[in-house]
């Protein structure tokens, strides 16, 4: 794992990703803006509620975490990591931060929706 | 777009994302070890005619590229990015780089499939 402590910014996108992949959700969110948009592969997120709404259920069904990579400067960090979930295995995820007065404000995240989606279907056929 | 210029190994990065995106394929592998191990969403690729068979087509349907993000320190790196292709609009990547002498020895590479999957499913289709 590569960890660049260069500056604030990454200090609190690491706060965060502890948070969501070792605490509760709710401890995860006061390192999120209550303004904050998010960039994820199925479109754009607006407000705590919608992004509790995508990225908690993730956390629900996550078995495993293991940071690859995070670098930050002062206003912006850039974490990838790999995790394993209930239904898919090996599944990473690499997220942009831009952070201020110690909150992040906008987070994208990009990550492989197609085994997910191969897990739903073959449950649906079960 | 957030740059932070703090070693050696994202100026190699650097140079093989920008020769990938416009120059020919052959000039980006100047900058890939010929022992490369590439970790991507359908699996692992190893060497670079695997590489190659994996990232060329990519560069070949590519309209648009532009930097989200990039970080690295002695011997790593990560970069972000948006792309339009010709199939899908909006596929970012993001990227996870080992560096050794000058060339990038290991990748780590995650994007949506889900996107790619729809545009080929609706083009067999029609």
């Amino acid at each position: 794992m590569t960890q660049n402590y260069g500056g604030s910014a990454l200090d609190v996108s690491l706060a965060y990703y502890e948070a969501w992949t070792t605490a509760t959700f709710n401890d995860a969110l006061t390192h999120i803006d209550a303004s904050i948009v998010c960039d994820a592969p199925s479109g754009r997120l607006e407000g705590v509620e919608a992004f509790r709404g995508f990225m908690e259920p993730f956390t629900k069904i996550l078995t495993r975490s293991e940071l690859i990579a995070a670098f930050g400067d002062d206003s912006t960090a850039v974490l990838m990591y790999d995790t394993d979930t209930v239904p898919v295995k090996n599944a990473p995820g690499a997220e942009y931060h831009r952070v201020r007065d110690g909150t992040i404000t906008y987070i994208r995240i990009i990550f492989d929706r197609a085994p997910f989606d191969a897990a739903r279907q073959a449950s649906q056929r079960q």
